[in-house]
């Protein structure tokens, strides 16, 4: 339901900023970053996979060495993705840096509508890291590559000198194949298009940030960390009309539904009263200070999709395992394009940017 | 043409090892490496991708919710590689981080047979890090990929804390398509086959470490950093009876060459008085104890190829800017199954191993 608001009183400074030196800031998710990608990487070049998905999606033409394809056939489209993960500390509750890494990379493809097909990594071991610490990590990874059926298929190591990295770093990359017909965007949302999340927010970024300060809740929290590309795949098979998806991980959910309302050209509102969250991820980000909003999520998805189809798609998700706290968070809507909007528990209104600092450096 | 050699007298002790924390040899290339795959990464488990090549090369089956493939057609394959680079200095004669990933992972693709289609890049960043030395770095990469014709289609940046990180880690990942019927494999190797280098070794390792030392030559020595995959690609055009490729980067050519002997089981005798090398990599090498078999090449390979196929090989390769100094180097012979041997230019015989230890730790 479209809904017309005035967004003109709202401030939103948004500080020019003029780094000579990478900032931690830098690698948030947010703004910093997104500056970082534009000035220094793209150099004001439109990137080759188009929009900055989360993964590129590109044509595997047959080169002409091999005979080309058939005439008339559709080239397979490749889903191409990579991710460095430098969370700290390697191990948390519900997980480590190393399945985090597989479901990271997975779910990218995913949430791009690819079918996930071969994963690569990439260590980088500080000199002095245990052994038996790393033995860890990539049993994890193979366990995880395992139980999604997703191969880890090659890899590199390198180690660097005491002092010169933290521990282990991975890097990840994924490809998959993107299903004839699968135009998955975050350019595609519409006026009047719904916006699903698929559970509660802020699970993985709160548990890392209360690991770190030694904060202990009456239940275990733990890290959502996990793939989504079954879940992922019954959704579109349920309802093939979603126009985007996306994981929201660093920068959190803001962060996301900002690069969607930006490439879509739309505004776009969220409900506070709708938005899924843990008691004690609640508690924790109040005890904080810390916005749920912009707080990472490694096992979750939000999916825009047509109003007619929002129905089938909560009932889709909720019968799945990692997507049963699925819930309808907001609208698209035409008015104040570019621009996210939360309504409050009690009815106000406010503007809700990306990310523009550091809230939680190294959360994945 | 094979060689009878008695290797029996020729001692050869492989230390016992047992760490407990990763050293920096363990990134080295060599035996520690080898350990740590074996022991750690695959866990006595056989990879994914068959043996240990540059890139693994895989079906891509379209799935079946694409329709999958025509019937009888012969699946694509795809070769899907991935580097993590962390060389010190970032910048350095010839080349910097950024152009050594792009060609590194190229050249990886381009042994394997492949045709390079795509890369992607994963940064990690120290906190600190000049704005304008990342510029420098991305603007060699974007032109290092044009001048490749492979563009750079997807991303990631990760910051760390100061201390944390050196500056810049680059994890470079790549995908290409291999042509029907290019079967390449170091397991390929037949007895009789001839070796053949591109070009002289040994000029990335030595420039890396004259840089670091403050060592200076009478002429500028640069690094070797280069795109191989238009001269491979010339090269399998000329004689598809080659058997096999690599790129002897770290490690250097004795670790490729022992990685071909045990994996094709066969054993390898190398001239020394063929070996291209350039008189101020020879010099480097004498004054700081190296052996130039065992230093890292960023732009030269080898290549296994059946003795009737040899002259044409060469002729191709010295028809191309990067391979105008090929030279045949050595045979593949029945005898000394696993091992290297190189006769020295006065006719003795010495066992060419893996490397040890640690000999140019962040070569790349």
């Amino acid at each position: 339901m479209a809904q017309s608001i005035d967004v003109s009183h709202i401030s939103c400074p948004a500080p020019r900023r003029d780094h000579a030196q990478v900032q931690l800031g830098h690698g948030s998710g947010g703004t910093l970053t997104a500056e970082l990608i534009r000035q220094v990487f793209l150099g004001g070049v439109a990137p080759a996979g188009g929009p900055l998905e989360d993964a590129a999606v590109l044509p595997l033409t047959a080169p002409a060495a091999t005979g080309g394809l058939p005439p008339g056939q559709e080239p397979l489209r490749l889903a191409f993705t990579t991710d460095a993960f430098v969370v700290q500390p390697l191990f948390f509750p519900g997980g480590n840096i190393g399945d985090l890494a597989v479901h990271g990379t997975i779910n990218d493809l995913a949430v791009s509508g690819a079918q996930p097909l071969y994963l690569s990594a990439a260590f980088i071991l500080e000199e002095g890291l245990a052994i038996a610490d790393l033995q860890r990590i990539v049993d994890s990874m193979h366990r995880a590559c395992a139980a999604a059926g997703v191969p880890l298929v090659t890899g590199d190591t390198k180690v660097v000198d005491r002092g010169k990295g933290d521990g282990v770093f991975i890097t990840t990359s994924g490809v998959g194949v993107v299903p004839v017909g699968c135009r998955l965007s975050i350019a595609a949302a519409q006026p009047g298009d719904r916006l699903v999340v698929s559970g509660t927010l802020g699970d993985h970024g709160i548990t890392i940030m209360s690991t770190r300060e030694g904060i202990e809740f009456e239940t275990q929290l733990t890290s959502d960390t996990a793939a989504l590309h079954e879940l992922t795949a019954s959704m579109l098979a349920a309802c093939p009309s979603i126009r985007a998806m996306r994981d929201p991980t660093r920068g959190g959910l803001a962060s996301a539904l900002n690069e969607l309302a930006a490439a879509s050209g739309v505004g776009v509102v969220i409900e506070e009263a709708a938005i899924p969250l843990r008691p004690e991820v609640r508690a924790a980000c109040e005890m904080l200070g810390l916005d749920p909003l912009y707080v990472a999520n490694e096992g979750k998805l939000i999916a825009v999709v047509p109003e007619d189809a929002v129905e089938r798609l909560l009932a889709t998700m909720r019968a799945h395992p990692l997507g049963y706290q699925a819930a309808v968070i907001g609208t698209v809507v035409a008015e104040h394009p570019g621009v996210v909007v939360q309504r409050s528990l009690i009815g106000g209104l406010r503007m809700v940017n990306m990310l523009a600092g550091e809230q939680l450096p190294r959360i994945c």
